[in-house]
């Protein structure tokens, strides 16, 4: 049985809402356009290094709405690039924020979302250092728009990659999937679920510091699976990495709220936006150690095993049902959910 | 007589085009909404102190149109954050570039932008090591915004701060004032004047590395000039150093043809926005030897002192007429021309 199925590639001579998604339209977007000319080389990781000990990311943020269950667009921005620079094995220690504000958000508002921006970030323990505040004319942005970049300084004891996968490594996950996507949704089109679901925005950065505590150079791959879910974060470490990666479908926690959203709207749990749980890759030695660390966090309490590195096909992910079935986890290709972030 | 003359503080509700302008609006909404909530201290600073030798810089770029006579946004993002770490003495050494786009944007069009940025960077030696794409629906932006941080290793032999300035010290200018902003807005309105006026557009940290090299710590105060033009950067420095300074009006250097664009748009030069040029806040002493360092590199051959630094009153700003007369500059209160940069 051939299980190739190569997504057709979708040719566009405009930018489409898809290329946002973190699916494979931005991944040809990003191959095709941006990162040949910006030289960039090696696989794609969440944060750069500069020189030998530090981390530097940047995310902007576009939600809508800019208030939901669990958050808004101050305390995501300060969430998201914490956990872009912790999934590195950095500490994060500077952060910056920038506005696009447009014209006509109310002052309130925006003093709201700075309160929670800085309540964020104090509670994280990263100063929020410098910003930048434009203006644009009333049509020219939706509100408001956040850049946060964020530098970090890298553990000495530990140096997780997207590429350092192994056959042998088994695959974690801290927490449930799916509450974030599912909760901006439910906000946005006034579903009603949102009195169950809330997003699961925080910071993980002291959670990844006690996995290196405890495993060490055995963490070999971390990632948050934001946009694209957790589908894209393990085709992504299997493509980097040159590995098969094999989950059992049934050890993939989604909540009961999140299951009957998804079977509702007609998403894939896997392909849903997460702000507050990280996918870990460790080396078996290991996995005992990382998981009490990890159980031993708010963060970390639901800390579960959903599947191993083999050695199949390079770059492909197997689900395995609990019929004996497998299937191939594909990243998205287009759009499933805009502005989720 | 006296000369106070107190601009009515303007009361909003709602963010204005103002608040973008880099004028007093502006610093009102940082002073008033922002600041406080992020716990700043000090004087504002266009880059931010990591640990004990490191700058940190964020902008966001929202110029309209983003083509224009000199330059893109591309490279305009480029240029703007590496002038900010410039202007604390700091070598630049790593980039982000994050993009909110537009649905519906050509391709080519964010690949010639992005072929500019890097283009930029290289000619600048410094790299784009991270990055991000976010896409938001038609409608939801204008076409494409640009953030850009930078990180910079700041030089042990000189701590240029807006607070630095002491009476005594005199006050260079390295070109030309006023290009950017008459070129865009003469690009955005069609005006003809394109043939004539580009914008200054272009790095300064190299100019900024020879001036430190040739007076050290006697390069007290150093500022690019951006929104809110040489006026806005003259009174900032004023403040934060509690000092008064005093320039001769006829020494500013205004291009032929952006005073006349100037004139014919009934705008101060002094508060039109500029990219590739700065001011400088140095000793008496080691003014000579700043000044022919400066003369050596393209972007400072029209380096030139129009000014200097008295004990007059502490935050003013004083320009001299050649007829003996002077009067106060003032920062602009609202918008002069919004999206600039």
């Amino acid at each position: 049985m051939d299980l190739v199925c190569p997504v057709p590639r979708v040719e566009t001579e405009r930018v489409l809402l898809g290329h946002g998604s973190g699916g494979q339209l931005m991944t040809e977007l990003l191959t095709d356009v941006i990162t040949p000319e910006l030289s960039a080389t090696g696989p794609l990781e969440d944060a750069a290094l500069i020189g030998l000990d530090q981390v530097f990311s940047t995310d902007s943020y576009v939600v809508t709405p800019r208030f939901f269950p669990g958050g808004d667009i101050g305390s995501l921005a300060v969430h998201g690039t914490i956990n872009d620079l912790a999934m590195r094995g950095a500490r994060p220690i500077a952060l910056s924020l920038a506005y696009i504000i447009e014209e006509g958000l109310p002052i309130s508002e925006l003093r709201e979302i700075t309160r929670s921006a800085a309540a964020a970030a104090r509670a994280a323990g990263v100063p929020i250092v410098t910003g930048d505040t434009k203006v644009v004319g009333r049509g020219a942005a939706d509100g408001l728009y956040v850049t946060t970049t964020g530098v970090g300084v890298r553990r000495r004891d530990a140096w997780p990659s997207a590429a350092a996968a192994v056959p042998g490594d088994i695959v974690l996950v801290s927490g449930p999937i799916g509450l974030h996507g599912t909760a901006i949704l439910s906000a946005r089109e006034g579903l009603g679920f949102s009195a169950e679901i809330s997003s699961d925005s925080r910071p993980l950065h002291e959670l990844v510091a006690a996995m290196i505590e405890a495993g060490g150079a055995d963490v070999h791959a971390l990632r948050d699976p934001t946009r694209g879910g957790l589908a894209s974060s393990l085709n992504e470490i299997a493509e980097a990495s040159g590995v098969c990666v094999e989950i059992v479908d049934t050890s993939v926690p989604v909540p009961r709220q999140v299951a009957a959203a998804c079977e509702l709207l007609g998403l894939d749990p896997m392909h849903v936006a997460n702000e507050g749980c990280l996918v870990a890759f460790v080396a078996p030695n290991s996995v005992d150690a990382v998981l009490e660390a990890m159980r031993a966090l708010p963060e970390g309490e639901s800390a579960t095993v959903i599947g191993e590195v083999t050695h199949g096909v390079a770059g492909r992910v197997i689900a395995h049902t609990m019929v004996g079935a497998s299937r191939i986890v594909d990243v998205l290709v287009g759009e499933q959910l805009p502005r989720i972030c």
